[in-house]
């Protein structure tokens, strides 16, 4: 086999969408991500990897500590496009979320979003691009039942795009 | 907002299902993993994370090596259950599955697979149960277009169960 990367292999991938979001110096901030999962069940690891150019990753990085919102189908593209496209440097994200507080200080987006949780930082990886977080699960919610929206319906059903800053940058290429 | 952890609220994240494989001391092997996902674009990374229980887990911290195949929706599951319920220490899984050699050396599984890559591991987390494993993308082949498997599938459609060393362990119990 050649060693060759068809990069359209990589997109056969299954992702949810989430709200990453964390606060720091009495800002809260948080960005969408698809990189979001469970490493272990005992005590419980999720694990996020957010891109160096974006405000949440250097806030997490100082806090140690994030929230997760598992965001729902019929989430409208106007949400996905604040904490998507805009920059927490320009706009305060939350001005007009709803939101709880988590545990760790995390203010979890309660807005088009099935479940909620935060987590203390473990472990990080500085990888070129972006910081991958290993954190414990303090707290975990269930906020409405509906359907999860994945990453393939964000591309397929929404015609969403990515931002240069996306691990999966190009997926909307070529869908 | 309580420091409490309702198990229901993990169980909405949203993941694919595949094989995660590696070759060492001339021994194929692999097992069925939802921890995958990519975590960078340029240069491309993917983690997965396996229990330490398993034999592949201790096989990839051996050979720095990994593949990853995508698997399909109709996959049967027999297939599901020989790669993810029966260990490499009792059966030679590879004996009648048809694979390629990744140039890793990571035999990439293609029965019931949408695509294949493999991966150099750059990067190790040892957590309590678990290693999370981080690598570079060296190949990614597209294989067959059809549907993913995705894990919501696996235990809404094929009624499947998880075993106790899985990152989710518990979430069939609650579906």
């Amino acid at each position: 086999m050649e060693n060759q990367i068809d990069m359209k292999a990589l997109f056969s991938l299954s992702y949810g969408m989430y709200i990453v979001s964390t606060a720091s110096e009495g800002k809260l901030n948080g960005q969408i991500a698809n990189a979001v999962m469970q490493i272990t069940a005992d005590p419980i690891h999720i694990t996020t990897c957010l891109n160096k150019e974006n405000m949440t990753c250097g806030m997490i990085q100082k806090s140690g500590f994030f929230g997760i919102s598992v965001l729902e189908l019929d989430v409208p593209m106007t949400f996905l496009g604040l904490f998507g496209f805009k920059s927490g440097r320009d706009i305060d994200k939350f001005a007009d979320t709803k939101y709880i507080m988590g545990p760790t200080g995390a203010p979890l987006v309660t807005d088009w979003t099935l479940s909620v949780f935060d987590a203390k930082v473990t472990n990080t990886i500085e990888l070129p691009t972006h910081i991958l977080f290993v954190g414990e699960i303090v707290s975990a919610s269930s906020i409405k039942d509906a359907k999860p929206l994945t990453y393939a319906d964000y591309h397929l059903v929404k015609k969403g795009k990515s931002p240069k800053t996306a691990p999966t940058f190009g997926f909307n290429a070529l869908k």
